[in-house]
């Protein structure tokens, strides 16, 4: 079954045939990108609470319904999605705010949110056939493609950016694709990895390309909503880099809205760093988006020219949400702030959506009584090398109670002696 | 509601008086580690299949009442347990066995199975009035307690040998623990961190002494049994440090075997490294259990003096399992061969569950017609740098089609071309 309408393209706003391989907008090409929409009425009588209410689905696929999809092989997937929503009691005291809940994606098979997307591709290309499947990702769409089409058998040939953390690195080599560094920057990869695509007819798991994938990522605020008893909270914080993200988070609160299973569609805050914030000059300016510099620590949101600028510019427009940025040492900050204070240790790219919460609280976009939620979009293990940059390294002590004694009183931690 | 009967030491064989702040045997000292016993005929007639199968608990809590706990902050904790277990088809057949099946504990908060123990210990520090935990460990016991105890408020004092990789100190020190790096080996670590708890007052949550620990460990064989309808494989595969973990996968079989909710205890097959292998030299000779270098890559399960031998040795003995050891070298293979077959990521002690397959296949201590579950301890990206001794660095490539034309023609892989 699938509700499935036509698709939208995103320029010249045409309905056009849904077709399962069609990327992009046959009139207005590669920029044309597009939306699925579906028939909301025709949903409306499969998809109510009772249904989820009786779903023992505890992952990604309980929204099968609401997804481009044939469940066939869903199964056999690893499992993905129905990540814990936390409510971070001590952080929101802390940060003195109503309420905050952080959706932790880092628990996923491949330790990211991109696991949702690249799970939508991998069934797609199983679907229609397909033996390999290909992508161009700073890290981690790349290492989700991976590891799922490792699972279900297929190929993968991935086109990183040589600039990729190693612990990324290392993900696609263990799941065995067939990497290709490229000896330039993102905007490099991904051109290369649009010219072997088509070249080899492999299938497209670039994020702004296919249509499907920002439906695998909209799963995230299914899960956010449902977790919150179909309330959401007032905003929803992530950070942005190709846009893909936050526009499937846009598209989930969208399909829910429609469904007449929320009342609103919660304001959504794009976080990027100052060291690299394309949607967020635009956003000040008011003007095009421009092709920005790639200099920030936050590997997964480095991207200098957004691949999906028109969904995530739409996803802030409609939802009266706000982007802004943050210097990179205030997400080294916030990774620390995050671990110490919620157990949760996110990558840069992770965590960079409380330090964005943390100043749009500060310059007034959101007010302390408004509710939060933080999409904490990737762990924190995927970057050792930054992670490191966040903390002082431990004392070394000899083995003699002494020396230890010694060290407690220096540090004058009168709760501990 | 608790079923906990008594305390029996597992040297003198006395029934102890269960008090929740006793650690090892009053009469036998440090060596009397305790085994918790329960009343099993009362805990059956509120435990049973119906109980779970009506349970919407999906973490390692949906076992409270098989467990020494207090489950009134259970439910603020972070999510740990109810981990996938993988019907591993493609490493299935290309083994050549009837059937294999994949715990995957990498997904867990901390990222490793230790969070079972550390979920033990922090409930049991809150429930006890403690402000401090304290362990020493190799690594994933020390980051999971940091973990749980930043989440529920609670300080933490981790003592680490200086050789610890850095992605698992790196985790320490972002969950805000206080890190002691000693200088010395795991048993230098383990006599400090006795001594400052002894010292200081600390909760203990060193796995061998602390009898609750063990309890938070077999909940991972309650959730293989239960995802397995109460039909476990008929045998389980894990890797051997201290022993500890082998002891926990025991004492689930033992106690659902007790309910009569299981008809066999899987025979459990105890994997270390031969680099160090105490467990498995004690078991070749028959002779008591000696120190033993601790040489190998897998830092996890580098422990010369386990702590546990006892239980470890108990739950092999009593199930008709095997002690074996396998080479680094192999580790390293399984961590490529666990992720290019099945998309999963493991650290090397994660992996070596199946390197141990692999070997008892050859040896004949599993037959093919026989089915396996393999417990895949930690996720591989806590050690990155071994992670990288197990692949091929990628080739570097100008952003030219021709260039990858002429690198996948090279490649000769004929599929792509």
């Amino acid at each position: 079954m699938s509700f499935v309408k036509q698709f939208r393209c995103t320029v010249c706003n045409q309905a056009i045939e849904y077709k399962e391989d069609t990327m992009t907008c046959p009139f207005c090409g590669e920029k044309g990108i597009l939306d699925i929409e579906y028939d909301y009425e025709a949903m409306k009588k499969f998809v109510d609470k009772n249904f989820f209410k009786h779903s023992d689905d505890f992952s990604m696929w309980r929204y099968y319904p609401m997804l481009p999809i044939d469940k066939k092989h869903a199964s056999q997937m690893l499992k993905i999605g129905w990540t814990p929503l936390y409510h971070a009691k001590r952080l929101e005291k802390s940060l003195g705010i109503s309420a905050l809940y952080i959706k932790d994606e880092g628990v996923n098979p491949s330790a990211s949110l991109k696991d949702r997307a690249s799970g939508i591709a991998v069934l797609k290309a199983l679907e229609l056939g397909y033996h390999t499947v290909s992508c161009s990702s700073t890290g981690n769409a790349a290492s989700s493609l991976a590891c799922h089409a490792a699972h279900m058998g297929l190929k993968s040939v991935i086109f990183v950016p040589k600039r990729a953390p190693i612990g990324k690195l290392n993900q696609l080599l263990i799941y065995g694709a067939n990497v290709i560094s490229v000896d330039g920057d993102y905007k490099d990869t991904f051109q290369l990895s649009k010219l072997a695509i088509e070249h080899y007819g492999w299938y497209n798991r670039n994020a702004a390309i296919n249509p499907n994938l920002v439906e695998g990522k909209k799963t995230v605020a299914l899960e956010i909503a449902e977790q919150l008893n179909f309330n959401p909270t007032d905003w929803v914080c992530v950070s942005v880099g190709d846009g893909c993200t936050i526009a499937g988070v846009y598209k989930g609160f969208y399909d829910l809205y429609q469904l007449g299973l929320i009342n609103k569609i919660p304001r959504l805050l794009g976080i990027q760093s100052t060291g690299c914030s394309p949607f967020v000059d635009a956003y000040i300016t008011s003007k095009p988006l421009k092709e920005a510099d790639e200099n920030t620590i936050a590997d997964s949101i480095s991207v200098g020219i957004p691949r999906n600028p028109i969904k995530a510019q739409r996803a802030v427009l409609e939802s009266n949400g706000a982007f802004l940025a943050v210097t990179d040492d205030h997400i080294l900050k916030s990774m620390k702030k995050l671990g110490s204070k919620e157990g949760i240790f996110g990558e840069p790219a992770g965590v960079t959506a409380l330090a964005g919460l943390e100043e749009a609280l500060k310059n007034g976009v959101i007010k302390p009584n408004e509710s939060v939620t933080i999409i904490m979009t990737g762990h924190g293990l995927k970057d050792p090398i930054n992670a490191q940059k966040a903390v002082k390294a431990p004392v070394l002590l000899k083995p003699k109670l002494e020396d230890l004694k010694q060290y407690m009183k220096e540090k004058g931690d009168k709760k501990h002696a």
